[in-house]
């Protein structure tokens, strides 16, 4: 199913970045992707810099382990809409922080883009 | 042109919520809405849950000036997207808060309803 493929498209680049590997979120940007994510003051546009602004943390970083809760998806004609929980976990695999995301896909030359990217740190849980 | 119908549905929605007033955004709100805020730890579902959130904040606030910067919107068939920095204006037009914001709209009974909504507080801009 179309929606199942959108889903591994996404694990497959988390599961990449769990290593610290920004590349898999790279080779799913579209040309002209646009990204928020809360280190920035504005919205980067084009994957020239978001490949500048991923590769700066290329590596540095691990993550155990995570899980995505509550995936949606929504296909329309070449654009698809796919939103998350992501819970992210600590080497004593206890929670860490946890992500709002937000990926807007598109379809071109057959293959599924990522046009749009979202992400938002969820305040502390009690 | 129906990308300028988005926004202006959007801009409206805000010129309420300047004034304290939630109910433009309840109004745009499909059934099935799903939406992040930065005051939530999990993904909020149903409209019924976003009027409850959003009715907990009505007329306890005022923003007095707004701009919406660089907007964006894809349209696809019945599913539109349309995402913005939004700066907010204190009572001296200075900066106040920066958000980043992601809408997924739907097409349906001949009207624009809000399906998914994105908010995120930016960072402090030095």
């Amino acid at each position: 199913m179309e929606k199942d493929r959108i889903l591994a498209l996404e694990r497959a680049a988390l599961d990449k970045w769990k290593e610290g590997d920004v590349t898999g979120f790279l080779e799913l940007a579209a040309d002209d992707i646009s990204y928020f994510d809360p280190s920035l003051t504005s919205r980067l546009e084009g994957k020239e810099a978001m490949t500048k602004h991923l590769m700066a943390a290329h590596k540095t970083f691990t993550i155990p382990r995570y899980e995505i809760i509550n995936p949606q998806v929504r296909i329309e004609g070449n654009m698809a809409v796919l939103h998350f929980n992501l819970q992210n976990y600590d080497d004593k695999d206890s929670p860490a922080s946890r992500w709002n995301s937000s990926e807007i896909y598109v379809l071109r030359d057959g293959r599924w883009q990522l046009w749009h990217s979202h992400w938002s740190v969820v305040k502390k849980q009690k």
